[in-house]
């Protein structure tokens, strides 16, 4: 186990050395091999989704149902519970009755680190607003490792809305950190050099990267299907480009596909496509995650 | 097991034969007599309603719990697992998570057999809008079969809204296939000749029938009390009538029942009756529709 | 156990003895000593809340999955239940469909003694408008038995809106009923005669009371600021008067609280308080109910 001091909560990726996610690899290759390994039987996880997020709450459940652990579904309807009393009161509550995990879901960005403090339960920060979503990014790393073993030298070019995603953010520190080499594609609006400076266009970005990771534009926004068509040919994934993909690289996309926009709908279960495939390892990262904060190892 | 082709998913009783219909009444005849036989422990369903039906929803629960699965509830506040993405999409996400079973209640009729191709895991059609819900056919007729053994030469009258009722054409479609014979009682604005064309008079169906399958009037369109009662007199099963019903005949009704107007409320509970019978058959016939399905033996 | 019937179901705290209430918190005691006692292993319960209640609903949860209990939880979303169709049929669908608890979150005042004769299913009422909420009560007195052994002639100070408060009637009455001494603090127009004279200032209640029982004040009517501070201020706990307390005197609140309301923020987790106390003590006396109940024993 490492030697630094090991976290409660799972609430950013700034938290989460290197050691620590090559940890968590690790313990989600064990668990990969297991058969529903039940360790945590009788202990008690809340999902407090007070956004919606059908797939990443179904994912936390699964993976906490496959540890054995009674899970209570909490969401908005249920905001008696956070009316007139503060974040930390809910959590105090839970804790109180039981329950050893948190997982939360909420719009505000940071929330969840001024309102730790002093609790006696775990909590993972499922989604913060336009702030953070760890166990996104280390589904999508643990996806890349499966196939590549190893981040040095490795090109990922991320693509889309970089500027008003928090998968680009957190995934561009995180794989830098893991000696990857990060580039973009985006429209000019949606660029930002916090983020990363190195924008090439999808031609460039087909030919010499190994790892595509497409992210999902609000769809529900457009208003015209030839915006859709227009986007896919000049940024998004054709079944041209696909074709001049180097022989190893692989896509990612942390759904739902919008087909025919980022992605032709035909490329979504080829063989390249860990779309699906991501789906599957998001629910192994999770087990690994929550195994490691209630065993207090990670 | 049958010669035929086996079904990866229940979606029509079209595609469930006499022979199939009739294993699935020995299947649920033994899982009556077992304790919770739990056969399932560990295997994930997902139950979809993105249409409310509570009462269905709560027996699927009981049926797949006992069979020792593991259930997500999913529902219309869950839509953004569904906003954006075809509906392949979404039953491939649960596939990809590790859900074997989907029980999927939604408005657009003959949705499911267009997008279950190539799933891994099995769909239940649990009623789509004006289409089918084929496992409350199913717990019809085994309620029916439960009383009478045999189907052939038994006379059924369904009556209520014929013209409307999705139950009203699966089953006077797979009652004929069973041998039965079927007439009508409606109002002449909700006859269908394409369901049947035997209309007789609820006078005439209470000293014939040997089983009464009463339907569910719309009472929330009602405006008016004057009109339930002439509803009664009229077309339902008022308590006089009930007295000239057969020694051995029974009632059926798909719940929720509305008292006083199909049916006087006196007789819900009276010893023709098996309206709340059908409740406690249907979690049985579901967890026999399940085991078969997960068994590849329906 | 006692000579007395025994109860189906737990409806109203009028009708629990003082035998009966110590008979469970010595099964409530035993049930804190075990580790998951796990007693009801694939009995069904269900909980049906009409009206939004989270901390209550979680906590029955809790207690229901730790005896075992197959759990299906009810809302207003599932009012599909309930439409067209009394109460009584939507409880006597749910015991046809296996269940053998109901635990009933709704708005009507004695609703559920209108509808539960006949019924072979067991219902707690948990919450019914201006009623009663008996394990709320039951809590709240299992508290304050923990620190005292007895409630011979201890004083219980209650403070807040006594009028609208069920908690307050009902507490009222079964703590002079075990023995203690019920004395309130309230602004004049919150005081109701019918539930006791002997109104006190928050001065003399500190200096004189063993156990100070504050209510939650419906701060969400609350316009302004101000108005919070001057009611801490004249009939709230501040620091100041918590510092005038007897040293063996304690408090309970119900929760949610509002922090510098009915209580400066600082003293929720003091040393007096029982504020999260309550909510633990909450899962355990609801196990002794369901316990007892489903035992035929309360």
């Amino acid at each position: 186990m490492p030697a630094v001091e090991s976290l409660h909560h799972l609430l950013s990726m700034k938290d989460v050395t290197n050691e620590k996610i090559h940890d968590l690899f690790s313990l989600a290759e064990t668990i990969e091999k297991q058969q529903n390994p039940n360790k945590f039987q009788g202990r008690f996880a809340a999902n407090l989704f007070l956004e919606p997020s059908t797939r990443t709450k179904s994912s936390f459940h699964v993976a906490e149902r496959k540890l054995g652990m009674e899970v209570m579904e909490l969401d908005r309807a249920d905001s008696s519970l956070t009316k007139g009393e503060s974040f930390y009161d809910t959590l105090k509550t839970l804790e109180s009755i039981g329950v050893e995990l948190a997982v939360v879901r909420q719009s505000e960005a940071g929330l969840l680190q001024k309102c730790t403090k002093g609790l006696n339960l775990s909590v993972i920060n499922a989604g913060d607003g336009c702030g953070e979503h760890p166990t996104q990014s280390l589904l999508d790393l643990y996806t890349i490792h499966e196939h590549f073993q190893s981040f040095k030298g490795l090109h990922v070019c991320i693509a889309g809305d970089i500027k008003h995603s928090r998968v680009a953010r957190s995934n561009a520190l995180a794989l830098r950190q893991l000696g990857a080499v990060v580039s973009f594609v985006s429209k000019p609006e949606w660029q930002d050099p916090a983020i990363g400076r190195d924008y090439i266009s999808m031609d460039k970005a087909v030919k010499e990267c190994d790892v595509l990771m497409l992210l999902r534009i609000q769809h529900e926004r457009h208003e015209k299907k030839e915006a859709d068509i227009s986007y896919l040919e000049q940024y998004g994934l054709t079944k041209e480009r696909e074709a001049r993909m180097g022989k190893h690289s692989i896509i990612l996309h942390p759904a739902p596909v919008n087909r025919g926009v980022e992605i032709d709908s035909d490329l979504v279960e080829s063989p390249k496509s860990r779309i699906f495939r991501q789906m599957t390892n998001g629910v192994t990262i999770r087990m690994a995650v929550i195994e490691a904060l209630l065993k207090g190892e990670l």
